[in-house]
């Protein structure tokens, strides 16, 4: 079966409290997409923070000691680094420009993922403002789930991702940070190969693939395109949770 | 656009030898896929190596002391580790039944991606033959680019593939290894967002991307859909080399 990632269009700049799955529905309306079973959203990090309110303002933000100390390793603004300690649960690296952290929701990623672009708060200096992941992603994705398939009676399912950097590699990938109605691991161990062997390591992290794929249609932030439909996922869709894709601390070799 | 990815289906086993241009020809065709300008193959390694003939018998090679004692200490077979050791500039970890290596490549991976599965050799136990990576894999795909455009008088894409794991997440992702015709990352350095900031973070690792969307296609092994055809792929084709993915070592702080 083909797998088709289509952008979805014309999505509206996003306001705290706005109702996301009902701009969403309006949108894949308007791009001519009617909804079937299987199908699947993949959604920007960045309207689902906006749609929740997870816009902060720099100037409100008190930095403490180690966010002061932090700020000047690493040639940031001290409240921003504070937002950076207050969203992670680990520092793992620094250096100018850069901390690696493990974020309070289990993976590894710059900054905490704290966004500083195409944020506007309310009568205040743009530059001040910046925008912190969703409180709980997989939660996130499980209302819009809920509220498009209510109103449309189909089975889909829903993710919502963020664009992270690799320890060895260049570039940044669309990566999963939450999920609903599809998983995130397809468990092959045990698959017999066509030789009759029993292949080693067979967990594809499907939802992170499919991030990837979702990311490279949204493309770069100017043009706006932060929803994409997914038909075809070649997996059958059953519940899912983000944490299946942290690796356990005591198998990780590069903390 | 939408971006399609289609697979390839009924691929017959690959042999030494054989030219996998012309079969992926015949192949396209039988899938009713007429290749147009700026489509994209994405081919899995695996057939890639045995058309270029890179298994290898393990009984025919003589470990060194260096690979029976990181044999004893990883619970493999020494030969197979005198092959990891062989095909690799660095080791970065060991544990048992993980060899973390730098790939003479370039890119980090386990076991020096080689690999048992589906490998079966002339008259041996088929337990004792593995499969290396392609010598070159830029000029594998170049190769095997130049001859379909010659046939179509088209302007296309190749990109070889192989699954790799990561540090911090669990199961493997389709990651690009060569490629021929697009580039490996879109420098989005100094675009403007919809704010008027510029974006910090805008090198995307554009066929990283598309390796990761091609691979939830190819699915599992015992399914055995080694390529897949791409339409739509949001960035203009130009030439592009897989070393542009590498992190050069100075910016690397996980090693």
């Amino acid at each position: 079966m083909t797998l088709t990632l289509t952008p979805i269009r014309e999505i509206p700049l996003i306001r705290p409290g706005d109702n996301l799955a009902d701009i969403l529905l309006s949108r894949i309306s308007s791009n001519l997409i009617s909804i079937q079973d299987g199908d699947i959203l993949v959604i920007a990090q960045k309207i689902v923070s906006k749609a929740e309110g997870r816009m902060q303002d720099l100037t409100q933000v008190m930095p403490s000691r180690k966010a002061i100390e932090l700020a000047a390793l690493c040639d940031k603004k001290p409240s921003l680094v504070e937002l950076i300690l207050q969203e992670s649960s680990e520092i793992l690296r620094t250096r100018p420009g850069t901390i690696i952290v493990e974020h309070r929701l289990g993976f590894v990623c710059a900054n905490a993922g704290i966004d500083h672009s195409n944020v506007a708060g309310e009568g205040s200096d743009v530059s001040d403002w910046v925008l912190l992941l969703p409180v709980d992603p997989d939660r996130s994705a499980s209302c819009i789930r809920e509220r498009i398939e209510a109103n449309t009676q189909k089975r889909i399912g829903v993710m919502i991702v963020d664009s992270h950097g690799r320890a060895w590699r260049t570039g940044i990938v669309g990566a999963c940070i939450g999920l609903s109605g599809l998983p995130a691991l397809a468990d092959m161990r045990g698959e017999i190969d066509l030789f009759g062997f029993t292949l080693r390591i067979t967990q594809i992290a499907v939802a992170d693939e499919l991030a990837a794929a979702a990311s490279l249609v949204m493309g770069q932030a100017a043009e706006g395109i932060p929803a994409v439909h997914v038909r075809g996922f070649p997996y059958p869709l059953q519940e899912g949770a983000f944490q299946d894709l942290i690796r356990p601390k005591e198998q990780d070799m590069f903390r």
